[in-house]
């Protein structure tokens, strides 16, 4: 990471100073303190200062979509930036019913215990339709959501996919700025939120349930090519046997993919939240791969890459928004699709007509 | 299809009249024939009347860059469409070296014995790089090119993946138009090509060579989960134990994938192109597939959602371009993307500047 000092908009400001320079009363702990909006600098200070309430508060901010929230939340993003990245990032995905809040409780709490500071945050665009879906309901991490230094966050409420991710990718930057060490990012399983999940974590974790057939119906194809790691979960009571059999079938699986671009090769792992087992056995698999790919080269690489990644991704999204969020375009767009459904109008010259009926529009 | 006499484009002109229309003596055979143009029409019916020859300049037009020639193009695309949809459309994919030429020699002239008209086309955005890597070279299917019912044409030249794809997409539209009622589609197996002629095909076929590790090396992940079938080639000589050993790791493999959309369970065939054996139980396999997909609606509905996906793939790139290629912003994004990777500025940041440089400019 590039050090404070190295650049000119945090120029005499270092980490330290940063931190001393915070008075020691908090001056928005007044009576004004919910109208009271805060400036940037101020948000910046309380996430340095590791304020689990201004971090909360800034990460509402981000997910805001008033343009004067918006316009704070990115010189907040901006400020912090130099003090993000020095976190493991952690992206666990699997169907309903593999025991994802379970796994998680049961590994955030070790995690805690030996003195992580660990954020869980979460990306499901679907989040306002299927309300506590996934993080939604903090009842299900009783445990982990006791422990002082955890950060459990929900997905920001439903927008597109693109839109929501981004929004966890900007509270990574302020959880990582606020000292959390491990961020874990939870997605669904069955949708694209993977691959964006993907673009943003260094270790990419499918928590799998025993058995073979109709418990792999939910997840979608490709994300089991996409897994670092496969966690085979609920390996407990009279399960045990088969999650054995299971473990054995996804390793000789997992040998048939071509080997990533890491260079590591994914292993699959049993474990059981409920009895405890083989859950640090998953996480010490994630710490030797970093280990593995901060020697290769592949961590910082990959880094980097998702970076410049979410830069292209963000100004696609925007140029392709212009064309299909305009109320006049809409209607154009739904006949000439419809035209295309009825092998009226070839795709290329559908395609071609609404561009040039955009182009003329502006 | 719909039929033409309900499209008023064609009012008054059917399959047989379009035909029939044509004069018995070719009037483009003529001393000027290289330097006259063809009009739309006269293209149009050389192509319903077979000529391969009137096809493959027609395929021309398709592939070139210049406005004069697209817009000639773009008008056969349209009146050949009503006349498109009657075939397979077969997609194959394979690293170099998995014997994919060999393959398409023994399937085609196999199929073409069987009476079949056969167009083989091919997707690789390198090829102008990789002269004749793949398809560019027709003597290495010196029995299929002399079959008198076989179309071969190596693919477009080089430049953008979305451009490449889309004029093979819209060769099949011509080729169909001509009564080709097989089409094969072939992909190098190492980058995004495989998406974009997954998007264009019925059934997609993984040729794989025996062996496990250093085999796989070529093949991209999550092609793997994109293909309806996997051939195992090569299984000749001291080679076919490997060979079935192979086939029983990608059967167990397989069985591991979540189902498909299609609900259609993929299978690993062995075969050998030089022995000649198995080569056609792969092609029963596509036939039974086409069967299955048809029976359950999904065949239909997979074509209507390809030429969806062709309609708003057409757009994108065409919005993006107007940005990328622009020479003022290509500088400007190789020093925002610069920043990015030194961390000096945040994706979203960085994103945002470059938009707002272009919205200035226009």
């Amino acid at each position: 990471m590039q050090h404070p000092e190295n650049d000119k908009q945090y120029k005499g400001l270092t980490v330290n100073e940063g931190v001393q320079n915070l008075p020691s009363v908090n001056p928005y702990a007044t009576f004004r303190r919910k109208k009271r909006t805060l400036t940037a600098k101020e948000y910046f200070e309380g996430i340095r200062n590791g304020d689990i309430s201004i971090l909360g508060q800034a990460v509402t901010l981000v997910e805001s979509s008033l343009p004067a929230d918006q316009a704070i939340a990115q010189q907040v993003i901006e400020m912090c930036l130099p003090y993000a990245g020095n976190s493991i990032r952690l992206g666990i995905t699997g169907v309903p019913g593999a025991g994802k809040s379970t796994f998680i409780e049961a590994l955030g709490t070790e995690l805690c215990q030996e003195g992580k500071h660990l954020a869980v945050l979460a990306i499901d665009p679907s989040s306002e339709r299927s309300k506590g879906s996934i993080l939604g309901d903090k009842t299900r991490m009783n445990e982990l959501s006791t422990q002082a230094n955890a950060f459990i966050r929900p997905s920001p409420s439903a927008g597109s996919l693109g839109g929501v991710a981004r929004k966890t990718r900007e509270t990574i930057v302020l959880c990582e700025a606020a000292g959390f060490d491990t961020i874990l990012v939870e997605t669904v399983g069955v949708g694209q939120s993977e691959t964006a999940a993907h673009s943003m974590v260094d270790y990419f974790l499918l928590l799998q349930v025993t058995g073979t057939g109709d418990e792999l119906q939910g997840i979608k194809r490709g994300i089991m090519e996409m897994a670092d790691g496969i966690a085979i979960n609920k390996c407990d009571g009279n399960n045990i046997e088969r999650a054995h059999a299971a473990r054995v079938s996804f390793r000789n699986a997992l040998m048939l993919f071509p080997p990533s671009e890491s260079g590591w090769k994914p292993d699959a792992i049993c474990c059981s939240s409920i009895d405890h087992t083989g859950v640090m056995d998953v996480w010490h698999n994630v710490e030797e791969y970093i280990t593995f790919t901060k020697q290769n080269g592949y961590f910082e690489h990959h880094r980097t890459e998702q970076a410049k990644y979410w830069m292209y991704e963000t100004i696609n999204a925007a140029l392709l928004n212009g064309f299909y969020q305009d109320e006049e375009m809409d209607c154009l767009i739904k006949q000439a699709e419809q035209q295309v459904l009825n092998n009226e109008l070839s795709s290329f010259i559908a395609a071609n007509k609404l561009l040039d009926a955009y182009a003329k529009k502006k």
